[in-house]
């Protein structure tokens, strides 16, 4: 495990980008999964700047690791919304090089990864209670490939599916689908990166306390190339460990 | 995870020896760290050919990754003994390359082997409890390095520590350390093999269940370069998974 | 330069195919470009015994890196054909795993295998001239991808030619196709094998003498990743350079 | 060959450094040999904000990859006094992480880097003659691992080492020492940058004309991981080629 901290969500921002070019500037297909949300959205600013009209990274691959649909749209959901708007479209990727994840191919995304010559590097986030991509507690397993996830699945997902979907009840779905944490751990490089406070205690629990089911991503210390950059608010309760 | 199934033992043997000889080819230090048991007996009578006496296999080295000791001799212990008849002595591997870890340097085992500059491989025999290495269920947890285990661990540890130095009781020792969970998914690749019927449903339940505490070498499902290795008695119960 | 001396030709052959099953046993794609030739016989033939009928190894795909045509036929030319009965039938290599360079295809050669992922291993033989595929002296440049090289590339090379088609005018071809210098360089790794006193004397002058144009292969010498795999005759003449 | 263009001198430098980052950032040992000269002084202006008071960057260590010592004088010569002021100084680089070449040491330069498990990346300048490092047309050879060129090693010599001490005639030495072609092209990765019209013609020269020791550098065009990054002015005269 690799532990970067920086100062502050700029400078954290700029680590995650210059580890995502390092990974993008080779002479072969690379593929990326990459993480949509509020974390990254300083990082997409810096990369837009550095990816944007440059037809020698035309051999970067991207995916989307989780999905929430619009209930009653036929187009992207929550999460390839969030990604075109952060990245793909200032940034101008090619179409053939998105390759989205939806519930009408979950089922097949980690043989088409596999396929694609598998993940060079994902990208993850990190909620407070430990979830990574769509991995909330309880909703799937260390051992699950890429997974449908019912509205059913723990108490309380029916609140959240709304709150992904801007609290408007008629397009809150009724699932979500998402890599699995199998499915994340065959990445050849793993990179989760987190700002501010509200992030320290997770931190801490998820990479220096036990692997456990109650925190999907603690699976992710067990990791052979884990890369954590962290702001220093985000790494104020491990400093002990470091 | 890569599924190698052979007809039998002898050429399940050979295909173990292969994957190490391929590591060991190179112009770059190698580390590996190796498996004592019965399983891997027919791979070291074959790899002995391969490797006794080639000066260009001086890059290669080695490690034990547990160890039980002789209560009351200072010598090798359980796991270092067995090796040193089943291979390097036999192979006449040079002293300077076997890295022997012991109660004395356990602590440091971890560290040390970054330090060399990680695993290349680790070669893993699995029990029909689904240990790996010393990782006993109860014994250790997913997030544990490099650990000493003692005899009140689990029940029946005592009667375990007698039966692994042959029933003598005045040689029984009360611990025994061990590379953990996480030191070995540490390693850039895993091959873990199997032989027989006896090793059949724990085959199935470590890599084609769920990753569980009460089965440890479920963990390994998740590392990203996962090689088993198996006879078609091993396998048998997971034709339906292939 | 990793040096590997065997005893005899048999040990030879068996650390080479040793070598190629090392690559092969990946959970990945993967892409070997093989020599066809006397050299190779016995390690096919121990090959063919590791490999034949295994489906875990249809991860594998196989390129020939050159090839001569019969004139006035249609089918396989004179590099594929000897491939096909020392090893692709022996071993019941699947069709869509053999990708044949010929003449209606050389010009994509390297565009296709960089589309593939390009190659993981080029296995070469050595000629006594200093040659590797059809790179003799005077038909290609260090500087050259895969190339087409006419009858009249060099003074000799219609003998040469008829040579190849086993002395048969009739089907002696007016040039050959092969992978140039550059294209062969391209590989991550490259194993050149030999066998027997008569190539004492090039071994020596291709990887411990100069670089130059009048011996192809000792551009080889430069690879960041080359091993030599050598009987002691084949390498009797650089024994005070290993 | 990957080629990266950029708009400008500003752009390409910001790339290079991305590059450089990108490998640095990695929980093993990363070897790296860097360039003095004029080229990278922007590219170090960035990098020194990237890598300044970051103990996470303690893994990277620093080759220089030749000297020219000032004459009468004992400490750094050339190009490690040229290291120090643009990098290894303003980024507060640890003295152990800096590993000296000079004339006390040059015949065990390649023996070490070995032994320090090879270098990861050297990034090159190139020379409007195509030298690279101190391999100057007529000075080394293709096959010559690190080297003493001496003052009459080529006509001119002479003046250039006067011209290399700021011509300061009392300062001039007779000699200086160079990682040669050979121990270049070991290194598992090569980038090489440039900037400006005056080196649109050697680029040319070197990477899309023969490979031949009148332009040293054009040997680099065979290594299997080669990574250009040049300004439009730079590139100017191989836009038919991209």
């Amino acid at each position: 495990m690799k532990i970067i901290v920086e100062k502050d969500y700029e400078s954290m921002s700029r680590v995650a980008a210059n580890i995502l070019l390092g990974e993008m500037y080779q002479d072969k297909r690379v593929n990326l999964a990459i993480t949509a949300g509020t974390t990254p959205i300083k990082m997409y600013e810096q990369l837009v700047k550095d990816v944007k009209g440059k037809s020698y990274l035309d051999n970067v691959h991207y995916y989307n690791f989780d999905e929430i649909p619009y209930e009653g749209e036929t187009g992207y959901g929550v999460t390839m919304s969030n990604l075109n708007r952060l990245f793909f479209e200032p940034a101008q990727i090619k179409l053939e090089n998105i390759h989205v994840l939806d519930e009408t191919n979950y089922q097949h995304q980690d043989a088409r990864i596999k396929q694609d010559g598998g993940l060079d590097l994902i990208l993850l986030g990190i909620g407070a209670d430990g979830h990574f991509c769509g991995n909330l507690p309880g909703t799937t397993k260390f051992e699950d490939a890429t997974s449908y996830v019912g509205e059913d699945a723990i108490p309380g997902m029916k609140e959240i599916l709304l709150s992904e979907v801007g609290g408007v009840a008629e397009k809150r779905p009724n699932f979500y689908v998402t890599m699995g944490p199998k499915s994340v751990m065959a990445s050849r490089k793993i990179v989760l990166f987190a700002t501010g406070k509200k992030k320290a205690a997770i931190i801490k629990e998820a990479f220096f306390g036990p692997v456990t089911d109650h925190v999907p991503s603690s699976l992710l210390q067990t990791h052979p190339n884990l890369t954590l950059v962290l702001d220093e608010e985000a790494a104020s309760e491990i400093q002990g460990f470091i």
